[in-house]
């Protein structure tokens, strides 16, 4: 008897290269202690295991490393910037190149943001209308206007295999008014981005995630939760989070957001986090993470191990010569590198310590939600998430 | 009929690696041609095929590499320098590492720099006397004071295969007077290094250079060469070059020392450089070089090609979608960068460009002395040189 798997596939329009269509995803598994869940996710360039984290590549580039580094440390996707994208190099140049994965290098999934966030934290804002946003480029103060047809049309011509929808990042803290304003705003936006990638999603295959906002208030998470997943999307997203709101009120917005969103679609939690964080969304039924945190503090100095955060500027790792984290199975942590050294290159004001440091952080947040998906798998996440936080927080 | 080859080896007293104790170095071949010559040398941690190309590790990293980069664009042999490391880390520091090798995790042969040169340009100085060296850190302004004794105890512990004589780099332009004076206290100073590397030799098997001064006067050149000759070492460097002097200069004292060297022991000219400058080396009998420009150069986005230099950040690379250098078999060359994605990453300001841009120039760096090794040992040197010239400098 003979099995036979058909997958659909094509080549891809922006890069050329094979990709699937079988846009999907999959929950495998339960845990059956909380709403933690183990899925999968089926994209043009690859297959992503969820729960995941996706390493920020900002300017088409995850700081320091290549991508057969992203490759080795286990990154299944990675994240890059639309904003950023589309003011350098510039859209015509990356469609130029036959899209971000080529003009990258990358050939695994890669996911874009919209470019809402950084047009309201990154740019100077002129002017916040019901079409789009004026603003300036915080490279050279030139004049740019967004809207969501457009910031679909910048992701389309990235190709990246999940776009967001163009959203307003609420400030925090919002009133109730200025919230509700903001997040039915976005909502408006979200049926005009989908609207936009319909008409292009013949060719495109790019799946768009809805961006849930409403701040602090519960009544406005639920209502944008509940709207979006009418508008219906392929995935959806939590943002306005990670603003400069307590943990409590981050994970009131998940528990006032997630029980609505379509349990067959994939959640994302965005711009976090921690890794304490990052379980507890887990455990919230969260299946897609990203955060720049990992790869910035790696920078300056401080490094995660399974016994908790350490700072390679510490006067003590000068003459320490075991390695970062002996439980740690990293390139840095496996290969001939110690703290001593390590330390010796931060001081030093070496390139390599920037490298090493990033290598090593964002193998940890990687393995973290590979183990924490096996946990899941065997039906153990809460037993997994104490004994990891009991070491960690030590 | 069974050949037996017998290679002494020991642990190596600083590393605890199996080192070799068969210090040499043999000509292989000569061009019939010129003065160019292919050899071999022998190291304790390995050996090292001539003309070498020696890639520079000022602070105990060849900056943005990893070792295992270095050996996958074939790097023999690495340069780091004690003035720095006897700053910072300290030689305690990697006295307790184990050494250099196993301090940074290379365990392919090492040279140091004597800290001569660094001492005179980079420090604050207090004082020269015969005796030696007051000055003070570049970095924290803290008082050293270093002997030609003092910088092989230093290099000892340090422990790279090869160490270097503690010299005076004369200033450029210097008086006849001025020159004399300085280049005989290095030779001096050369008699002390020898006698303290003598006392020590049983356990280091280190191989000390002597250093030829003279700035740009033919009898001062000439005389130290011969003094030096007379005292004895495994190796001769020409010194006091790539310091302000035009190529002409260079050339000439070359040309005034060389002969005058032992014809068995390798030959290395410091500082030196160019692509073009290194040919001429070679051709005048040269056997080793580094210098910091491949690798610096790369960090400022001067790129070379076997057309000839590039400057990465001119703005037609901008959309020029063709690899970096189409003739060239580095990892960079032949991966998936186009010179359009390097030219962002440098505009960007990421740190990948300056990884990437490194690795490129220090493989053009080791794949030209490669080649011309293979031109010396054909017989064909001076039209591989010109031929490489006649592309370089189109």
């Amino acid at each position: 008897m003979a099995l036979f798997f058909i997958v659909l596939s094509a080549e891809c329009e922006v890069c050329a290269g094979v990709i699937s269509l079988d846009f999907s995803f999959e929950v495998e598994a339960t845990d059956p202690g909380c709403g933690a869940r183990a899925g999968r996710l089926r994209l043009p360039h690859g297959e992503v295991e969820t729960p995941v984290f996706i390493p920020v590549g900002t300017q088409a580039s995850v700081k320091a490393l290549t991508g057969d580094d992203l490759c080795a440390i286990g990154a299944q996707i990675i994240l890059s910037n639309a904003y950023h994208l589309y003011l350098r190099p510039g859209v015509e140049v990356i469609a130029q190149a036959g899209g971000l994965h080529r003009f990258m290098g990358w050939d695994r999934p890669l996911l874009t943001d919209s470019g809402g966030f950084q047009v309201f934290s990154l740019a100077s804002l002129n002017e916040v209308t019901e079409e789009g946003v004026a603003f300036q480029s915080h490279i050279d103060g030139s004049s740019h206007f967004l809207t969501p047809e457009k910031s679909v049309d910048v992701q389309t011509a990235i190709g990246a295999d999940i776009i967001m929808c163009f959203d307003e990042c609420t400030t925090y803290p919002a009133t109730h008014e200025a919230a509700a304003e903001s997040m039915r705003r976005t909502l408006a936006w979200a049926a005009r981005c989908k609207a936009r990638c319909s008409e292009q999603s013949e060719e495109s295959h790019q799946a768009l995630f809805g961006i849930v906002q409403g701040s602090t208030y519960e009544d406005l998470r639920a209502e944008s939760a509940a709207v979006l997943a009418d508008i219906g999307f392929p995935g959806y997203a939590i943002g306005g989070v990670s603003v400069g709101e307590g943990k409590e009120e981050m994970l009131a917005a998940i528990e006032w957001s997630a029980p609505l969103l379509p349990e067959e679609r994939p959640r994302y939690l965005m711009g976090v986090g921690p890794p304490e964080d990052m379980l507890e969304g887990i455990e919230r039924g969260i299946d897609m993470f990203d955060c720049v945190m990992p790869t910035r503090n790696a920078r300056n100095g401080c490094l995660f191990t399974s016994t908790g955060r350490l700072n390679i500027k510490n006067r003590r790792f000068c003459t320490d010569f075991g390695p970062l984290d002996p439980a740690c199975a990293c390139p840095v942590c496996r290969g001939t590198y110690t703290r001593a050294y390590l330390s010796h290159l931060y001081r030093a004001g070496e390139i390599l310590a920037l490298r090493l440091n990033t290598l090593h952080n964002l193998f940890f947040m990687l393995e973290l939600v590979a183990n924490a998906r096996q946990a899941i798998v065997a039906g153990r996440f809460p037993e997994f998430k104490r004994t990891f936080l009991e070491r960690f927080s030590a």
